[in-house]
């Protein structure tokens, strides 16, 4: 807020300051909006000017993707629809499959590798059924073929869903573009960032003007930079912490939930801590969520059936090769308010809903 | 904020409730979203579907320019940057310029139209030097060339200044297309959004959800939506007895500016009520600027020389053919929050300046 005895008469740049105006109250915004990108390059050990900020996750790998200079990409095939759909308005574009357990062979990615191949995007933890890439090893593969081939293939990484559990050391991960969205990591709706190494020839996908170093135009959002800041610092501090307790509490939950009649999608072991993912298959996973819901236990379902439709699963599918059309998925995703208690009350709740259901299903 | 009974197992979509998801809490966040859409269609006199909601004025800038079909474009020459570039993006445009006092004549426009054409984009009040454009006889131009070519060109307004001022019914207007900023009309950075006629073929210009009509990916930013359609509604409210009171308030201002040896820029019936814009030329208006700052006044200045830079103004250079390089310009923007002493003020710190750089200057 601004001190009373100031005149602003700057109202067309913005009701509130705008971090382009160089009068004092402009030159304050973007002080706070650069300490926000030292704080974010800080926890990512990057330099403050590789710290893009977006409007969000979707947007950080859509620019990721259709920023770069023509040529092939290489991605998998259970990314995020805004990576898997980005690439493929590029055209030329790999899907390398993953494995059973819903990991990607480094090798294979590696073996996809072509002399037109511009970028690789391997997301770092997966969104459904919370599988770990072997980003590192991946890393090293596409390292190995540039020395090899003279050339430089840069490495994206969805890192949205990764944040919250799992080392975001950019140099260590050897990845050339990461992706972070602030509303996966308790700040704010609308706002994400791109870490973006220098060097890499990224342009711009909107136009018009010089801000957030010539790549995201329009006037930046001084306040979600800053909480997204704010965020990741606290998703920082409670990482390692929070990596033990919710392990715990997940192992605890598939072990209460061996009583179903659940397969548990993707690696048990490369895994984020709060992913729980299992196949049904007798009843709709869409009429569990509801019934759920309805007994005030908020969780997601996918359905295996009809691509194209949002609520099916391209990752189930993925990993399974054929899936019955009858089968879905529900993801139970813990976070820092999940107690025992919540984990105890889900089983019994599911156990009610089960009893209930099966007469008509079965 | 969620009731404390209820358990959110559903981080991975969002770690506050996800407008997406179809449990309760989602369908809340859903709820919440489309009240907001209803909210703006109603002032627009549009349709609630025909409201895209974004993350500001220069997304929906490029969104209604780089998502419409392949063809010609023409707009004018004292757009906001984000439809200048985005208009060079595309290849085929004409930039008609504006005469002399910063209104484009309509049968210029008229005359610039072409077969292969898709779009008009045409702002509807200059951000610079507040002129209003004839949108509606623009849009009569354009209706009567569609139905002599049985074709259908499609006419886009960037309203993100005129809003807090100017009547923004579309049907009006004869709009198919209008961008609006929160950040611009008392709501928060990082927000804005698109009216889309229905039937126009706008394509997305990012990929990766169905959100917004497939029109905009990315999950929905709900407490911005709401703000913005609040601060709409309040601009609403308020747009009347606003322009009564900054149209004195200005008049009164540029009365006492006459004793300075400024040069009003742009014309000063078709203007909105609260912008003053001036040229300056043998004083840098960067200094003007920083020297008002460090009185504790608020204003905003352009160069005009250098083109490429972003402290350059194109817009001075559209109205005046050929500008001296010393050549600069302020900008007095006018708000909710001005008062007659403000202006009394301003005038009597621009005198003091006047009387120490002077010297220097001249």
């Amino acid at each position: 807020m601004r001190k009373s005895k100031e005149i602003y008469l700057d109202y067309a740049s913005g009701t509130e300051p705008n971090p382009s105006a160089i009068h004092e109250l402009g030159v304050g915004e973007k002080k706070k909006l650069e300490v926000a990108r030292e704080c974010i390059a800080r926890v990512f050990r990057a330099r403050a000017s590789e710290i893009i900020f977006t409007s969000g996750g979707t947007e950080s790998n859509n620019l990721a993707i259709l920023g770069m200079p023509r040529g092939h990409v290489v991605t998998t095939n259970i990314e995020h629809a805004s990576v898997l759909e980005a690439a493929k308005q590029r055209g030329k574009v790999t899907f390398v499959p993953v494995e059973k357990n819903g990991i990607v062979d480094p090798r294979k990615i590696r073996d996809a590798l072509r002399g037109d191949t511009v970028l690789v995007s391997v997301m770092y933890a997966n969104n459904e059924i919370g599988t770990i890439q072997p980003i590192r090893e991946i890393a090293k593969e596409i390292r190995h073929w540039n020395k090899n081939h003279s050339k430089k293939i840069y490495f994206h990484t969805d890192a949205v869903q990764a944040v919250n559990y799992l080392p975001i050391n950019v140099e260590k991960l050897g990845v050339d573009l990461m992706s972070l969205n602030a509303a996966k990591i308790y700040g704010p709706k609308g706002v994400g960032a791109l870490y973006v190494r220098q060097g890499t020839p990224l342009h711009p996908i909107m136009f018009g003007g010089n801000q957030e170093g010539k790549l995201r135009p329009g006037t930046e959002n001084v306040a979600g930079a800053e909480a997204l800041a704010e965020a990741l610092e606290e998703t920082e501090r409670i990482k390692e912490r929070e990596i033990k307790r919710l392990t715990k509490l997940r192992d605890y939950f598939l072990h209460q939930l061996a009583r179903f009649d659940f397969v548990v999608n993707g690696d048990l072991e490369a895994r984020l801590p709060n992913n729980v993912n299992v196949s049904v298959t007798k009843i709709p996973s869409d009429l569990l969520v509801i019934e759920l819901s309805a007994r005030g236990i908020m969780v997601s379902g996918k359905s295996a059936c009809k691509s194209g439709d949002e609520k099916a699963s391209h990752v189930l599918r993925a990993i399974r090769g054929r899936v019955a059309e009858s089968e879905g998925s529900l993801r139970f995703s813990l976070g820092r308010g999940t107690t025992k208690k919540d984990i105890e009350r889900t089983v019994q709740v599911l156990a009610q809903i089960f009893a209930k259901l099966e007469k008509w299903y079965h």
